[in-house]
């Protein structure tokens, strides 16, 4: 009886049979089968993909994985079939780097958390790198600076907004985001600045400064751990709690799911990067915009989620944190490193200079970002004009007529 | 003898005799006959011209009208007659506005105030449209956003600094103002940003760019009234007050007015559209001058009475409000619809494209004032250094030498 | 006796022999001709020299002097010795203007502080003018300009920064240096922006619109004279306190000081200016970097000393007031005193154009200011964002290869 009583009312609401007594939970034999799989050690796997309808789409990576092996040339098919498959993936390495966070605690977990929570778009560029497809790297480091700095940003006002009528986060933890962006912002349109304003040809001039920069913003990374961890680890404390609503992971589970969903991503990727041209074309859309919508949005639809959903609990802390967290580590963190890895895996290396209309628009989004945040209150309007902002740079790409680069 | 007693004191003292007792009043032939007049519905506009010198200048309004007629060659006189001309007629305008807004409560009111207050530079628009003529067309929006954002801004802080040691004003308004303004260059800059920065020539790509950039533009500030009029309206209610000073006239007269003087503005810019090349010349102007100083000067004189008149009475939030607002709505509302109108009428549509110089002076404009009003006070310092940046402006485009666009 | 006690504890301690009472300091032949000399009116000067380090680099005065009478093809070694030789006298320069400043009160101190406190800068810049150098004159002007603002300002809030917590520092003054720095930074930029943003060739009108936008700053500088020591005082009063550590000079030592190093200082300018070309080509630098970064440093040594020092005591107010004050200064009155002077000195008139590059690296210094200072509050993370951007620049000024100006 007593084991009735342990069954709280809250789960019994929740309909989570899985904490059910168990004379409840063996009555037939598919309820028994069920549990014999339960018992195992990935039973909170199977359960959060029984739960959450996002996870369904995992049906999809054994077939972009057969698809390619099958029809090598339908490229539009496979374009379609490998997006749909990489949100699910971006989704579990979510949850799987969030478990091993809550583990290791605050310091490490932080740490982790800011390092992984980018890993969909660093394999995905890295797979891009191999092949030799710079332009799409390019693109795909702009547009998710871009996309987490405007639309996840926005979104996450507009969202919350509609909730409630004024919400109010941490000014401090971000002003130093945007600050980083800011920084980072500067290291990676200087030369190109610099190379188009007074027409300087030097390709050598560009890969020096190039790697220079890349060491300086690594640098710079490390530092703004150091600095958010440990010195002043007190005005920031706060903005690095994951939701508490999802129950982590037991750490072995946890760690297989990030080695093994790393893995399919890679594949999956592959797959993306070698269709994406074709089915560009067959969409009308431009290298260009394919790059900076399409790959940031499936790159960060498990952040975006997050995101939107702490809005919505009025906990604007985390969306902020998130949104130019992560593009302040695209910009200091992924890029350098895709730079430094491109001396060693692709073609050629890789330098940090970017198109002109790449540039002007991560400027004007990382100053969006800087006096927006300001104020560290929101309201819907101000998720309005930031989206607005998103949407004149999506139409103006969509519209863009294509070009040789 | 009460009637007397109903004279009060602050009347006769303020020798308002349109409210001295009838006795008083009928003393002598003229003025019977000046009562009998006074008894119509127009008396308070007649009041109003009497006691406003800047009115006198209505009279210029037949005078151009005929001048038109009997020396459609004399330019530079039309030119400077049709100047003269508007002034008034924008002041008109001004005051039949604030009395209808008055009539109609304040969230329809502050909407007719926030619309109507740019109808004088509205018409001149376009009738140069009509014209053919979108080189004016844009330098006149981009002069009106930058006279509105520097100059008004700047001279409000000035005139009221010299009067009052320091001033505060609504912070959170003015941030949104800016915002919007922000925004609005963004969206109007883009365009052209990207083309000049890609070496694109796609002169269709512009159109439809400025097209769909039109119909966002248009939605923003659509969704900006909601906001301001409806569900935050607390945040901005106190910033749209008109000045109590002035007694609005009649509904009656007031729509009676707006229609009326339309007309006129409308019939006087004809003039002026037609005169400005040739004046220019004469006076060693170039057109990007007129444009960008002439006509947002003679457009928002009105504006800026009013503007001035509230900083010297410590209503620093009626004049960051006129300007900042003023400003917004050229580039979120008049511009767009000005893209939008161009399809119906005129000899060719018109896009969002600005020329290099004015999309850097928007820009720098837009920045200004972010910076600026983040604080929410004022010292006389303050304008000039706002004005300053106006200067070089103007000073810049007075000695550029022209070049044919 | 009660002269002994005279002799404080704190001097004894701080082993200030000079304060030590007559029969002590007369003991040896050699103390007694040491007192021969410190009895007269130089003795304040010889007692800094003999404690600080710092000046005996003095040595190099005559030491560069003989050396480009002896060899004056040694550009590189002559190079060397002028820039040890200026360090010194750039220090004793200092010291002498805040002497001056504390004998002449506040308001004039104030301003004599503010004036002369670029008097090395200065002196450099009109020897390279008379030698017909602009680009080394533009070079040294952007360079001070970008040093002071970026390298000063991060340098100071990180060494602060790595002795305090955290560091608060006056907001309003910090604003308003810098909203003028943005101002003088938009006035140093339009005429190239402008110029090249619309193809204009027209020397004629660059010379003209530098030469009426100097005057307008030299109206903004002595504008905003007036306002922080005379009608706002009350806003910036604590800012200005030079350290109170250093006793100040009599009056008459410290103004033939400033007369005589001020002499020395062109002096050895001449020779500095002479040897730079060949001296950076020798040492792989180029021109643009010898002047941005080299110049820089040189001539704001002392006020460097003077900022970090206050940063370590907690006196963040006084190292953000000389970083942002000098660099305004430089805007607002070296630039604009240089292109009149060029009118009388020189070979032919100087304007205000930069190379693109100063000027994007001017406007995103201003920008870096502005966003940074908002705040009021500083750690050591901030002064390592700041010296980032800093390195940025001179990261690619180093690699960039030399082009022909």
């Amino acid at each position: 009886m007593s084991e009735d009583k342990a069954f709280s009312r809250a789960e019994y609401e929740a309909g989570d049979a899985g904490s059910a007594p168990l004379r409840y939970r063996l009555a037939t034999p598919a309820s028994r089968a069920t549990h014999a799989i339960e018992s195992t050690p990935v039973s909170p796997l199977l359960k959060e993909i029984r739960h959450n309808p996002l996870l369904w789409l995992l049906a999809f990576v054994p077939a972009v994985l057969a698809g390619e092996k099958l029809e090598p040339e339908a490229h539009t098919l496979l374009f379609v079939l490998s997006v749909l498959a990489i949100v699910p993936l971006a989704a579990l390495l979510s949850h799987a780097t969030e478990s091993v966070a809550a583990k290791t605690g605050d310091a490490v977990g932080g740490l982790l958390n800011a390092t992984l929570g980018n890993l969909t778009e660093l394999v995905i560029a890295v797979t891009a790198l191999r092949a030799g497809q710079t332009m799409l790297v390019k693109a795909s480091i702009a547009g998710a600076i871009v996309t987490n700095t405007l639309f996840m940003l926005g979104a996450s006002f507009l969202l919350g907004g509609l909730e409630h009528h004024v919400q109010e986060y941490n000014r401090v933890s971000a002003r130093l985001q945007a600050g980083l962006l800011f920084l980072a912002t500067i290291a990676l349109l200087v030369p190109s600045a610099v190379s188009q304003a007074d027409f300087v040809e030097g390709a050598v001039f560009t890969r020096r400064l190039s790697l220079g920069l890349a060491v300086l913003l690594v640098a710079a990374y490390g530092l703004s751990m150091l600095y958010t961890l440990k010195t002043h680890r007190e005005l920031f404390a706060s903005a690095e709690h994951a939701e508490p609503g999802e129950a982590p992971w037991p750490i072995g589970l946890a760690v297989a799911t990030l080695a093994g969903v790393t893995v399919l991503v890679a594949l999956v990727s592959e797959v993306f990067v070698e269709s994406v041209q074709k089915a560009a074309e067959t969409f009308g859309m431009t290298p260009a915009f394919v790059g900076f919508i399409v790959v940031a949005l499936v790159g960060g639809a498990a952040e975006m989620a997050s995101a939107f959903s702490g809005a919505r609990k009025d906990h604007l802390d985390l969306s902020v944190g998130i949104a130019l967290g992560s593009a302040s580590q695209i910009a200091l963190f992924v890029a350098p490193v895709l730079v430094l890895l491109s001396y060693v895996i692709g073609p050629a290396p890789m330098d940090l200079q970017f198109w002109p209309g790449a540039v002007v628009m991560i400027l004007i989004a990382a100053l969006t970002a800087s006096l927006v945040t300001n104020s560290g209150r929101s309201t819907w309007f101000v998720g309005v004009l930031v989206l607005m902002v998103y949407l004149i740079f999506a139409m103006t790409l969509y519209l863009l007529p294509p070009r040789a680069h």
